[in-house]
């Protein structure tokens, strides 16, 4: 074991990477100052809702009645900020500030109340008022929540703060995102893999990220990796994820100051540097970009121990550092000395505001990050430019005939995006766009990629420096790429399989409730939609098998508030253009578009698909044969290779039992089928039952689990008439016939349900029945001998006229 | 841009770190023999159906109708077997294998097949039926798949291999466990972090990993991130995460066999002498771990290029290599010429038999990587030894009145287990177990803890090397470690803040997939089940905010097979007990258990707790007054703030309408929801009949979104009359009762709904309602005065006798 050396010699006087003194003593008094008035105001959220300028002295009744919020890593990044403000004025900076490490909002949001954006008067009374609605009902939360000025990461989930700086700072050439990473986080494996997001950056197209590693010692209840790891180790981490880090550790002010300073503007410099070197010489390049690791006592500045246990530079200082001061009248006492220490008398006037030597030490205007535009992206936003989407209809098509792959022609579509673009839109993908038979987009955009070229690579390599396709196989890094780039005002779609979307979950989650959230906040503008395209799709799997088998996400998107979720699965290639261009000229939405990549047949044309995809679903009479009549049964669909199976169900049992009238309705708009009461996209009850009936034996194949239509149909009327088919989690390695038969979501099997569903069939189809029961062995059977489903299943089509 | 010197320089000539040339000539010729037939192997497996031995010419009508399968990293990884093979012999090791890189199952299955353990007969008949079945129809598939000898890692979602290797190994101090790295999957967030496993290994009691990370360069269409950064960078990027990188780089087969006999020996010995010296002295330490970096070019032995384009060391290798052999006659021939080469008939006998000379290279019986008994840890699994849950029960209370910590009492529990069972069962969690009120575990057994100590660490760190609770802030990483550590044969438990579990969504996702497929594979013996504790709940996050609440995680699981999951909500302490025991004791489940860590009222005594957990749900008489009579309106909970909620409510209508005849059900067990036809533990209509009746109002209110109780009775007689109340997704900076009012959950509501769901009530019970509103508003006003829910909630207990 280690000694205590490395613990204690953190601390005290500044040791650090780079040398120099770069301030003047009155500098570096000014900036203590109003480093301590940022700490003071972060004690102040924590604990006062009146007698905020501790004018009287403190007591029981001046504290909030619950103690709220976290002290641990306010210090660390208020002094990062204050230092950037002196480099943002010295050098007329554009510079985002992102906050990574938890709960640490009070060191950023007491800035703000600086810098005059998160106030209302800078007074007393707005001071009072400033700390009462922190952690408070009705107030903000302890995190960097959309109400945090400046702030486009909450990081209430950890892990994503590199990923959205890099997000903000593509096609962003002036800008500098500071990002400051907790070393908790930094255990997360989302931020461990963020950290080579430095191949994917052009200098000449992009701005840059400078990410302050704050080695605060501890988690909640743990030490961290990074920072019980030698010196040396970490440093080769840091040049081997391909940057060149400097270290400023220690605890003295003064020492620290100049180390800070020197070792900011030494970052800034390099980074100026190697962008003018490549936009000058035209030559994109991949330097070594600089980081800080930054050393500092968890809770810094708060006392070292109370009755003898530690609090600064351990993890008690996580929290509300001491946490009884309403029961215990000593503890009370260590509060009012330890902030009466930071001498709020000295930095704020008699009315409670910042003295103007002091206030002059933060730029003005735009200039804040506490007030950089990027920081409400929404205000950026400017529409895409996009040709007619009707321009790349599939025309040369007979409509149920005609099998065509309408993933490949979107992407004709897509490729002209990119291309009318260029600053102002990317595709995200883990590596998987020309799987998913996109790749007619790299005629307009190829990938960006500042690794290393190998002189193969000119054989359909589809890599450039100034690519706009962004590929790592990390879902979580291209989520978070886009994430960023979208809410600092861009626009941008990830496609990704199906199955292993579910790896971003929960950040999906977080940014639903980000953007949701923003629309309480009135001064949030409105960002592009977050685009999510899903094709390999759980029917098409094939060799993969089983582990490529989910298409559960959608469960967990329809979960979210229903003003910020969309959920699409068009039937066929007119419809899914259609869909796609109306999720790209959206805002503010998660929409999900789930088609498959493969060639299926086509169903509509482009007029028929802009009519269905505007009502969201509808009764396809093409399909149906109760025209002027009761149905007998009602066959529905959602998802393309559900369409496929359930029109073949319809029409096996149109052909072979002629008499029976059959309705058939798509939906290509998920939540049309909740009700209106509980999505903007639902529909009455009224509209329901002239589409379903209320009294008609539905059969719904779906593209998902079959539960969530029953989830969201629970209320309807005839509800107790609809049979839902879709993936029961039953696969293996299938061929795509084998894999519907297995969960029933086959012709035969759909055929027969109807067959079942209608009592005066039960004798009189019983040889129908019994032809289809063998049709869906022999297909069975087929798959097992030869690897394939029958001839007449792979090449069906649909056999009646259409019109 | 770099100069292609890096590609072509990685080939031909072995280089690397380790010098020396180990192998006498005649072993290289046999070892190169042996490659050659686990590669012939592996074509045969995408490509042959018949004439396995190519003893005829190859025609179309021997080749499989659908070529499905990767060819990409199967030469790296069969290398790799081979060569850990001569030193299990030379040694006498115990070595799992496991296969990281996606679909490259061909390079592991094929030792397999010459090892003789994955073949019904050792001859040509054998191999055409070895063939035939990989990736068809009833056969197996292209990962390492349950059917795969000695694989515990399917690999299908990549990210996992090491934290699945760290798993196997702990406790298991003989052990070393191979894992191939993919450079594909290194890119990943969970791969990328979990290069930190070894700060949580202990040389004394815990076997080693040895990592090889294969450069095979590409991943399905892109160069990888780690074949394409300097030497410099990669090595100093291993050293950074505490490992020794030892470079294996070539394709010369002759001087590759040298360099890996060579490094692979070097790297057995440094793993031994590590562990001799830690054993020997009992002094753990944490030692720069060897690893391997091989790079070799992807499909290597592939033809460099087919009519121009490059194959070998390229993306074009990855899948099936040659894609257009049934129509393509020239390149049908480049297939039969490259299989040729490989001398089938010099490797195999005219019967299909391998030689003996050959067949003497690999070990035997257990010593087979693809026989390790690690493989198939159901063999190994010994039960827990556990104290009788009753002993530690909750006694002292007055049922519906004494406020306790249920959480905090069964650490007790847990802390025996983990007492008991030192090298069995382990605790996993990222750095949230002090914070779920699990501390007391740390009395039997620390946290493990192999980075840097310092002195501070004696007030209250908990930490040390031979503890038994893993925390590191990565679910992932957690959730692997369980993963493999289950799988090889232990016991083991995840605690983690219900919000942050989303996190691994996808990684229990295919946990689920790999148990339920395992169930199908007869020599596979049960495992432990999965146990994850989800506590910090929705309903008390307070300060936390919306981006801590999301209890959906529950939807994601249920999607999964009945025959693998199971989710419990216990009320109370009790209960809880209960339920954990049940938990650790079953097997091949994934267990999911939701209880809040706060305290809460307590309602059952250890009896009534143990008899309520076995029904799984049950009316509870002393909170019902329809006793001898028709109930009104059911009011049903499930969850323990949800219970707490609807037993106010209860107790509300009850003392204002004492007239109103309601039956209280509680349910512990969710999946007793559901009919017994989808799940095992799913019941009869006629019970749930019996218990919640066919024609009376029903109140549900639920833990988690209520949509989920709605999917499960969908069917139910009565279902109509079900109203379900649960997380809407309305929450904010909430105290607990005012969260609750914004979703509909509190106990106002809830008793408001059930008067509006009476039509007799409408007009008799007008004042009472009045009266319930404008309690609804008190609370909602005292939370937004003091941040505080009014004293008579925080207080609230039952107000009636209990019997």
């Amino acid at each position: 074991m280690a000694s205590s050396a490395k613990s204690i010699s953190a601390y005290g006087e500044a040791r650090s990477t780079v040398q120099g003194k770069p301030l003047e003593a009155e500098e570096v008094r000014k900036m203590t100052a109003y480093f301590r008035a940022s700490l003071y105001l972060c004690l102040g959220m924590l604990y006062l809702r009146e007698n905020p300028l501790l004018k009287e002295p403190l007591k029981v009744e001046h504290l909030k009645a619950r103690l709220l919020g976290h002290w641990g890593s306010d210090a660390g990044q208020s002094f990062t900020w204050l230092h950037m403000n002196r480099l943002i004025k010295k050098y007329d900076l554009d510079v985002l500030f992102i906050s990574g490490p938890g709960h640490g909002a009070p060191g950023i949001i007491s800035h703000s109340y600086l810098e005059g954006v998160y106030t209302e008067s800078e007074d007393e009374d707005g001071m009072q008022r400033f700390f009462k609605q922190f952690s408070f009902p009705g107030g903000i939360g302890s995190h960097a929540t959309p109400e945090t000025p400046g702030s486009i990461h909450e990081g209430g989930e950890l892990g994503y703060s590199i990923s959205h700086a890099f997000g903000t700072v593509f096609d962003n050439p002036n800008l500098i995102t500071l990002t400051m990473v907790g070393d908790g986080e930094s255990e997360t494996g989302p931020l461990a893999t963020s950290w080579h997001s430095t191949k994917f950056l052009n200098p000449i197209v992009d701005g840059a990220v400078l990410p302050v590693l704050h080695l605060n010692g501890y988690k909640i209840n743990n030490p961290t990796v990074l920072a019980r790891v030698s010196h040396e180790e970490l440093t080769a981490l840091m040049a081997g994820y391909g940057w060149k880090p400097y270290f400023v550790e220690g605890s003295d002010l003064d020492t620290m100051h100049q180390a800070m300073a020197a070792t900011l503007e030494k970052c800034v410099q390099e980074i100026r540097e190697y962008q003018q070197q490549a936009r000058s010489s035209k030559k994109a390049f991949r330097p070594r970009w600089p980081m800080i690791v930054l050393r500092t006592p968890k809770g810094w500045t708060a006392p070292r121990d109370v009755d003898g246990k530690f609090l600064e530079g351990f993890w008690r200082a996580h929290q509300i550092p001491i946490t009884d001061v309403a029961t215990n009248p000593s503890h009370l006492k260590v509060l009012e000395n330890w902030m009466k220490g930071y001498k709020p008398e000295a930095l704020f006037d008699k009315n409670g505001s910042l003295l103007p030597e002091l206030k002059e030490l933060a730029p003005t205007g735009n200039a804040r990050m506490s007030a950089n535009p990027v920081g409400n992206g929404g205000l950026l936003r400017k529409p895409l430019i996009m040709n007619d989407f009707r321009d790349y209809a599939l025309n040369d098509i007979v409509p149920g005939k005609t099998i065509k792959g309408g993933m490949a022609n979107m992407a004709k579509f897509l490729r002209d995006v990119v291309g009318k673009n260029k600053t102002n839109f990317r595709l995200f993908g883990p590596d998987e766009t020309e799987s998913n038979k996109l790749a007619e987009v790299y005629k307009e955009g190829k990938k960006v990629w500042m690794g290393d070229y190998f002189d193969e690579d000119k054989d359909g390599g589809n890599l450039a420096p100034d690519g706009r396709v962004m590929e790592i196989l990390s879902e979580h890094t291209c989520e978070g790429w886009l994430e960023g780039y979208i809410l600092s005002g861009r626009h941008g779609l990830l496609n990704s399989y199906e199955p292993f979307v579910h790896v971003i979950d929960s950040m999906v989650n977080q940014h639903c409730k980000w953007i949701e959230k923003c629309l309480e906040v009135e001064w949030r503008a409105k960002v592009a939609s977050l685009n999510i395209l899903i094709t390999a799709t759980v029917w098409r799997q094939d060799h993969n098998g089983f582990t490529h088998q989910d298409p559960g996400f959608l469960d967990v998107v329809a979960n979210k508030s229903p003003e910020v979720v969309r959920i699409y699965l068009p039937p066929d290639g007119n419809t899914l253009l259609s869909v796609m261009d109306h999720c790209l000229r959206s805002v503010n939405y998660v929409n999900v578009v789930v088609a498959d990549k493969q060639d299926h047949i086509q169903f509509l044309s482009m007029d028929e698909a802009i009519t269905h995809c505007t009502k969201g679903l509808g009764i396809w009479d093409w399909a149906s044969n109760d025209q002027g009549a009761e149905p007998d049964i009602v066959i529905a669909s959602c998802g393309d290779v559900s369409t496929h199976e359930a029109l073949a169900a319809t029409a096996l049992l149109r052909e072979n039992l002629p008499d029976l009238k059959i309705r058939f309705v798509n939906v290509v708009d998920l939540f049309r089928l909740i009700s209106g009461i509980h999505h903007p996209h639902g529909m009455p009850d009224r509209q329901w039952k002239a589409i379903f009936t209320d009294n008609k034996p539905i059969i719904f194949n779906f593209h998902s689990y079959p539960w969530l239509i029953h989830r969201l149909t629970y209320k309807r009327p005839g509800q107790q008439n609809l049979h839902v088919r879709g993936y029961k989690e039953k696969g293996n390695i299938d061929t795509p016939f084998e894999l519907a038969m297995r969960n029933g979501t086959d012709r035969y099997s759909l055929a027969i349900d109807a067959i079942d569903l209608i009592p005066e069939l039960v004798n009189k189809a019983s040889s129908v029945r019994e032809k289809l029961v063998n049709a869906r062995l022999a297909g069975k059977a087929e798959a097992f001998e030869n690897g394939l489903d029958p001839e007449h299943i792979r090449n069906w089509v649909w056999p009646f006229a259409r019109k």
